[in-house]
């Protein structure tokens, strides 16, 4: 990205956030890229347009990538954390590129009509199981990249809470489902309309797995970070202006029962995702339709954080 | 597994196979585990029922796993073409553990309602488009791994020649399709009926991915291996009796036309696998319908082997 790209990006970033997190007791773990470091490294985000802290500089022997990091569990968890504590070199936010927390997870899994006033807003009843569909890892960006839009689709906008895998588990009942969740993070749920309901035998799978389709950030703030997972204010903002706004206490099904659902097909990896649905507001239902087109999509939620991807 | 299943499945394997490959001029790559090795390592399968040349041994800079070889592209392909044509101790059959020859792809693309003939049998049109869904790559088992069937479900057979992708690559054109493949393997694209068409929304991922729902194998028979992978007999066999029979000629798209289709949507990686549809003959259309329930399945495609899985 140009050095007048990454200054506007900033400067979007300091104005977008509405809901600021505390940097000095939250543990919000990044994948990052710097000129100076070769391949992606882990890190530490300090604050909203603030820098970077390197925990493979901290300590060399920590993996560095999120998934290898989650599969050592406490052991690097209390390396993090001896690093949130002390004082080390920050770098600044102008010379890190962010990368998704998670990368290349074996799954994404994403839940479908799992917000109460989203129901709501389509006339359909709210759903007495979850509905289950899925991304390829494939399509996973970072918190300010491009989003692209396919040739003549209707792209739209869905802001959702994202939940990552910590423990390797099957068959988890929902009362021990936290104790699988490492953390959450803010993802976009891009959607090509156009292929959700009317192409691919009403197969949802390819109207959400396009490259680009599911950016994910800033950070992976750990569970014990959290209040409440299930009442964050969650939003989406499309070129500055709000048209997805609610809570994350309007989900039909909270991370402990999906995980326990999804948990009785498969089993769950550390760095598996789990995108549980969107709020109301969406482009598809508006009168008359609105899709994504040269837009700046920003996607924020309470404690959590905002992503900025631009739609080109 | 103990050694008078191992036993037992040598024989079913040796009276099971009905179009026997040519040994010695194809290349069967294999993923393996032995008594002696530590973790998986890749190997040549030597015949059927016959024992696997340790590609590791021969070469100790050869990655270990089939994605990492395939990465490598011409470089690693060489090294596995002087294996073949040395003189090279093989490992018995009997003390090799099979696992499929790829484990954790980035993706596991499936095509619905793919064989001009399975369409016949449940009385739809012959698709325009290709119908594309998934499984999850925790799905995967290898070709002598045994079948978990979930509670209460109806699950069902599908025999299905997979593509395995050898080349990075995105908006491939058809003509190009043939440069992306690294090779071809059996597999069993099992299918709980019920969750397909009564429950999830009518969303075919949670019915298809159930953990051991994607036994793939015996071999990743590399391309030029394969004198015509559209002309090749495909069969399944539910307790010895021939249940699907039909030819891959049959194939409303075939790999070239579903490589350039998903490669419009997403990029494809090294080791990213496609099944590509099933013949008729399964369960869910007979009358009446018939259904999975500790039997041995036996799918096999000429030319690639046979894989034998027992449903528990």
């Amino acid at each position: 990205m140009l050095v007048s790209g990454r200054r506007r990006l900033l400067t979007a970033l300091l104005q977008a956030q509405k809901w600021p997190f505390q940097p000095s007791r939250d543990m919000r773990l990044v994948q990052f890229r710097a000129p100076h470091l070769v391949g992606p490294h882990l890190g530490l985000e300090t604050g909203n347009g603030g820098g970077v802290i390197n925990l493979n500089a901290f300590d060399p022997t920590l993996p560095k990538t999120m998934t290898q990091f989650l599969e050592q569990g406490e052991a690097t968890l209390s390396v993090a954390r001896r690093a949130l504590a002390a004082q080390l070199p920050v770098l600044p936010w102008s010379e890190v590129t962010f990368l998704a927390p998670v990368t290349w997870p074996d799954k994404v899994v994403c839940v479908g009509m799992n917000y109460v006033d989203h129901c709501k807003e389509q006339n359909v009843p709210v759903p007495k199981e979850p509905i289950i569909f899925s991304k390829f890892a494939s399509s996973i960006v970072g918190p300010y990249d491009e989003v692209v839009l396919p040739p003549q689709s209707q792209v739209d906008w869905e802001v959702e809470l994202a939940v990552v895998i910590g423990k390797k588990g099957k068959h988890i009942k929902a009362t021990d489902a936290m104790a699988h969740v490492a953390g959450f993070t803010v993802a976009h749920d891009v959607s090509a309309r156009d292929w959700l309901t009317r192409r691919n035998g009403k197969q949802w799978l390819l109207g959400k797995t396009f490259d680009t389709f599911c950016p994910l950030g800033p950070a992976l703030v750990t569970k014990d970070s959290v209040a409440d997972p299930h009442n964050l204010k969650i939003c989406c903002r499309v070129n500055g202006e709000v048209v997805q706004s609610s809570n994350t206490n309007q989900m039909v099904f909270k991370t402990e029962d999906l995980i326990a659902w999804v948990s009785q097909f498969v089993t769950f990896y550390p760095g598996d995702v789990i995108l549980t649905g969107t709020p109301p507001g969406v482009g598809v239902f508006r009168k008359p339709p609105v899709f994504l087109k040269g837009d700046e999509v920003q996607c924020e939620i309470e404690e959590l954080g905002v992503i900025i991807n631009k739609v080109v």
